[in-house]
């Protein structure tokens, strides 16, 4: 059932500080040797399916791009065009970014840290600027100022979607099939948009790394199965827990 | 004295082919473990200079792209945007794509070998649509029918050229600071263009795999150092030596 427009997306495989249970946000930090295993198994999963990626939109961020290389390189599509914008990057974590979560957790108690991870509309306290994890002296965000100095999920979608619907929206309705290769904030702002969940759905939403999820999308741009399929359902499955029980470490 | 552009030219690291003594032109390898190391180290040159890409041109060739992709990983901007395009490409090779040089030097004999790999204007016989290293029916070239069918460098000059000034020359005319990753022949054929050499003196044109060849440019775009400068100027001359010495083995 492909008769119009296919967007896959791409959560990274496992980062660096995912491993080390770290919140990263803007950090760019790199791929784990597991994660760029889950990104040749991402090319695998996209190679073996019907619709190749004609054209991939990535964050800023290495551990995105990196999933992208990878994956498109082991599925012959290391050719296609290339668009990359700060509005795929992660969610910025403000001044929690190099905390630890279990550490957080244990300092601020259980319902602040959800209320800071999970809820839609509670930004964590701002960044220092110029403090060590800091984005506002990067020259890739010199056009936008340095960007946020915290985010909410809330931001991220009104940063994310104008992207979505002015910039990939055109491609999708030439007939493009499009990969975008994101972050775990940035697919699931986008995701709410695409299925239209509410603000509190979305909460309980974790989308795991490196397993390609397909959406087919009708004339209006509407998922033809809402929620997507998983190349790898059983694989999601699991990663999805493994996402929800962060922070319990 | 960098006061306005700066073009940066990278020939990919050492490809499976490569090593194998082979004709490559389209045909899509990849880079053996010493091309990888070539890309970064590529990278470690690009980061120690003072003016970082700001925008990346690539062919459509697995070993430009990883070339580039490691390098720009290295040098901390693999997030810049992404330009990618066939007129980039390696000469096309024709039916010599997929043989030994040696064993087309000695089956032809050394004038015909030399017209095939160095003239101006002589291409090799043409590739048979079909074949097993013909990519008349490979996806990336469904825009331009699949593409040439044997190419001299002459016919790279033509494809190549009008790409540069009607592309690339746009973001140096910005002051961008713009990166090339592309093949021995390709680059030939710009650097023909660039420093204005004749036909007969860009036979003798050799360059080499993985050091970066920077050209600062002056207001009307022509180099201020006829010839640019090899980062490693010292690896530079020892690999132009190895590719003219090619096709000996």
């Amino acid at each position: 059932m492909a008769d119009n427009a296919t967007l896959i997306l791409l959560r990274h495989g496992e980062s660096e500080w995912n491993a080390l249970n770290l919140f990263t946000g803007w950090v760019d930090v790199d791929l784990t040797d597991k994660g760029m295993a889950e990104a040749i198994r991402a090319g695998q999963l996209l190679s073996e399916q019907d619709r190749l990626p004609d054209v991939l939109y990535t964050s800023l961020l290495r551990r995105a791009i990196t999933t992208a290389n990878v994956a498109l390189d082991k599925a012959d599509r290391h050719w296609i065009p290339v668009h990359r914008d700060w509005r795929l990057n992660e969610r910025h974590y403000g001044a929690l970014q190099g905390l630890n979560k279990a550490e957080t957790k244990a300092k601020y108690g259980d319902e602040q840290f959800m209320a800071w991870r999970r809820s839609y509309d509670t930004p964590p306290p701002a960044i220092e600027p110029g403090s060590e994890f800091s984005q506002d002296r990067d020259p890739r965000y010199a056009g936008i100022s340095g960007g946020p100095l915290t985010e909410c999920l809330k931001d991220v979608v009104e940063r994310f979607v104008p992207y979505y619907t002015e910039v990939i929206v055109p491609d999708l309705l030439a007939g493009k099939t499009v990969l975008i290769a994101a972050h775990g904030n940035s697919l699931r702002a986008l995701v709410k948009y695409l299925d239209g969940m509410s603000d509190d759905d979305v909460v309980g939403l974790n989308i795991p790394t490196g397993i390609p999820l397909r959406y087919d999308l009708d004339s209006d741009l509407r998922p033809t199965t809402p929620g997507g399929l998983y190349l790898d359902p059983d694989a999601a499955a699991a990663g999805a827990a493994a996402v929800a029980a962060q922070g319990a470490k």
